[in-house]
């Protein structure tokens, strides 16, 4: 295999996984085996620590599982952390006090906020480690794409908000939204967001021929972290209505967006708005429509196993309303994918390295 | 069985199901098999004449097919029509030339628009039966209830449109919404609701781990007929914007309907006006979240396999908006329950008989 | 409603059903509420003590859920149990030691062996009451309904006992099986088969576009149930193979079954074989395929949300095997169904009450 | 990236796929895209011709779908033929009259049998090119390595011959399987294997919650594909019963088999056996429980999107039974990455290129 003969092991980039037992740190672990530049130093889960892949997930793959803390941080260049929330805090403090440029992409919401304030406000405690947050750079790629090149550290984006932040930036960028009405964002979620947790709720009999709102009406926690970047895109105040529902499928995410514009615009303007704003972008594709396919609809299928977002928008009729769909694999773009896609930006590799 | 002691035979309601070899219609004749007024004549589908009910469905039972131009009108005081969209004309015609006040209670959109110019701007084609549009009442049970019990042909409702206005009526009639803005419905339906057609867009592999929106935009069918009854509620212009997404469930539907209010109003209130609006009804039920459950929100499996239409309200923290889900079996409330209801009501019988 | 019409609420037999927060428990509840002849006098769940059923399930019933200890025996004519294995010993014990004919029917498998090796052999503990034993029937409605209509006590059998027994059932008391080898029972099962327990393996995630064999090897506790009921009617040894595998369905049973017979016979006369056998029961269907239905096979959706048994039976082409399919829904004729039809023979009632 | 680098366009093995259109014909498509060494000339679909990729799967990839007869023979290095069955002749007289060697890999039944007789037993019908059978290697690639290397043409195998072919085949090599018993193969497969036609029977609606065995008792047109294969391996007569069973999962195979052997064999030496025969494949695994796994078995999980086989075998306790469990992807190592595998050996390639 060119894996192989394109780099010697020992030019490879070193890195951990932590928390490799959930099913955003086995997707990692999936793509980073790929991964040309990267040797998987290790691999690690508290409670199988000890066990094997293949003792836990149905693959014939039988990488070492051992505890976050037989991991010797001076053996790295960098480190997954797919830990429960409020989990990285240790890891993070190792890293500042050794000696090494440790790169982190932590893809909890520990270091997403800007203000510990508001990391309260939405996770109901005080943050326990306040200081690290402005170390952490937001990780949506393809708008901060420069600064993460830059940073040591990259806090990963939840996936509704990367669905959702795609979705809205090219209008809020250009001004073009009605910021006096709120952006509505009804969203559905495959059930691998939730985690790998044993939880009646997510039991196949309670998922299965079922879909569920739930925290909605301005009270799930990516609420804030998408006003605030919005915010920040828009220079100014954004207020968001923002509804996940539990959809029974097992990866994928749909974000339907409903934005109202200063003035009506055709859905070929539109498209063309969003086309020209991600041209660039290997991961963000438009559906224009142009070629004219009867409905260009962005769906599940689009994005499943990718990192892509694939992203559709359309003018409601004698309306200045437009819709947006923007779709994502929550495990893909909105997990894994991205922490990989932002890893190649922070080590100036390819961006798509391992994720095509 | 006390089907048989409740009422002899001969004093039954004598009954045709047109269309049984769709979803609908067999659920209509599941329905009426055990309804004890009801005495079953005909079964018609064209493709599947000559066969038995269970050469069609995974059942024992072998009730046998005719052709519709086998039924004998004459020998009927009801006929439920679950035919294509066009179809149900000439079954009309049969029933107006005929002496006998036969009942029709018509699932398709045929005679759910007051005008015809409006079925022509939503179907894309002239109506080919106008004069008998003021002949049909619109049969949406709750809100029509005193002229369906007068009327000898009801136009049942669309799923969609059941689920939309039983989440909007409280507060569009009590004056509550501001209607300067659009009402947004974000629905997402079963694949039932296409019907039972050869369709490679309705294949397994097609819809199985994947949503899909679908006639987003001011397209749908269902937007002219939710505006047309939400406009004569609200006695106003009301404009929706109806985004309707197949989800890989067999039979559901939920309507997140997004409001915009002339003045905030507390959870509790909304809550309060739901209940307080269809205190009366079997069919609507309201999770009021009074008794202090976390979360009580309206899913699919609130009403699989029922005639309930299930809604919850929620305040939008800080802003005048309100969110409504409306839960409906697009089987059931969205179709064939809602159907037999309005033969209950029509005949004068227990409007709950064979729907519980 | 007749239900109150039919009967005094003082004239009704009080039951208890413990364990009303699993699968089979809420199952229980849903067909019991509409029994005509059932005062559902108690729900218990440990854990859901204090809750009401629509704190559990997504349900507009607010049935009160109490402690297991909170029950008065005395209070009562039957008890359904749908408790985890173990843990109806308390219970019988509190019946025994009273004055009064308390009816039992108990869903686990506590009291299912004749014999409390075979418990310990198959379950891995010694059995902690096994002086009841003798006093409970096995509840296989069809081939024990004498025993079940005079006895106290009722063991429900497990739900692939139920199709296998069922499916066999013909061929074995008429001798026509050849027992030399094995009969072999390759079962496929949904998943509330496994209960309502927080556990990873019945995630969504896991279930979900998936299949997988469990227990296979003479290694499944069904096995020796199956074994020591096919054994009875045989009068004989019987050897059987049994391998559950688990499916992306929340309810449904199929076990396919592989039997030698000693002579080959063809398709109709094994159709007739089981239609005979069968010809006088409400809830055991055969589909002979006489009336020349391409494929008459038994499937999933013949059974789902229905106590029935759909049997299928054919030849196989020069050879003297023949396949049986048989078809229950895991937690109608797998559990609370035939629960109830236990029920209802144990007190003289109409077999089918509550279950059409 | 690199797959440019590797090898210039001009030095690539140009390929056309027939049949672009259908979910094995786009899988081909989906590998062969990544694959280093090949071009793709054309992509052919005969309903779908003029349109592109994206206009018939969702997915943002426009390539091109032109008729069957726009193909230039001359250009191409190598086929893929996902036709319906018969459909194979034209391009193969097409390919056997031109001058050059053009490989064909042809995924449908048409040239698997050594003999029409066979053919037309199976199928119903006199096979149309009867001559070109002695041209086909059947293209079961661990098998046949050799004369897949050496062969112009390869007809590569069902899916569930290849699942079963596989998970018999060092049980049957090494004579220890007591054939005077039959073989049975209980098998389970997710729908794309039925193909991508609109046809009631694999709406989503009437596959879900399902589980629906199908052509079982020696009917299957597979049977006799894998009994000639069987008969090849053993040197002797082999009879098989073979039951197929449509499960609600989009792709994914098991095959539990049964089988009499002449003596007793403990799972551990089973395994070895199954290890030992498959340890220099890439493709084949065995999950020997060796390791101390509480319960290793094959599931759909172990091979989806991937073109493994993954086999577990167990002895059945105090029986001279054995029963494996084999897994594919029915669209991979059962139809589009089997085909890639033995095109990789035809082009005397890495055996794995494309395929990891």
């Amino acid at each position: 295999m060119d894996k192989e003969m394109s780099m010697k092991e020992s030019e490879k980039i070193r890195v951990a996984i932590f928390g490799a037992s959930g099913y955003a740190g086995y997707e990692l672990y999936r793509i980073l085996k790929k991964h040309r530049n990267v040797y998987i130093s290790y691999l690690t889960a508290e409670t199988s620590a000890g066990k094997k892949i293949d003792d836990i997930f149905p693959t014939i793959d039988d990488g070492q599982i051992v505890r976050n803390e037989d991991v010797d941080i001076n053996d790295l260049d960098a480190v997954f952390l797919s830990l429960p929330h409020g989990a990285a805090k240790s890891v993070v403090e190792k890293i500042v006090d050794s000696n090494k440029r440790v790169r982190i992409i932590d893809l909890s919401a520990d270091y997403r906020f800007d203000d510990a304030d508001e990391y309260e406000r939405w996770y109901g405690k005080k943050h326990t480690s306040p200081d690290f947050l402005d170390d952490f750079v937001y990780g949506l790629t393809e708008i901060n794409r420069e600064a993460i090149y830059r940073a040591q550290f990259v806090a990963n984006p939840g996936c509704y908000p990367t669905a959702a932040i795609l979705g809205v930036y090219p209008l809020l960028r250009t001004k073009l939204i009605d910021l006096s009405e709120p952006i509505i964002i009804d969203a559905k979620s495959g059930v691998t967001g939730a985690g790998r947790k044993a939880d009646v709720r997510y039991l196949f009999a309670e998922v299965n021929e079922n879909v569920s709102p739930y925290n909605i009406g301005y009270v799930h926690r990516h609420t804030g972290e998408i006003e605030q970047e919005l915010k920040k895109v828009a220079n100014a105040d954004v207020k968001i209505i923002f509804s996940p529902h539990l959809v029974p499928v097992t990866r994928g995410m749909l974000n339907t967006i409903y934005v109202k514009l200063h003035h009506e615009l055709p859905t070929s303007e539109l498209a063309h708005i969003f086309s020209k704003n991600y041209e660039n972008e290997n991961f963000v594709k438009v559906l224009t429509g142009l070629r004219g396919e009867s409905e260009a609809v962005a769906t599940f299928q689009h994005t499943m196993n990718t990192n892509l977002c694939v992203i559709s928008v359309k003018k409601v009729e004698n309306s200045p309303y437009a819709i947006v769909v923007s779709s994502i694999d929550n495990l893909g773009k909105g997990a894994a994918g991205q922490a990989v896609q932002n890893f190649n930006v922070m080590f100036g590799l390819d961006e798509s390295e391992g994720l095509l």
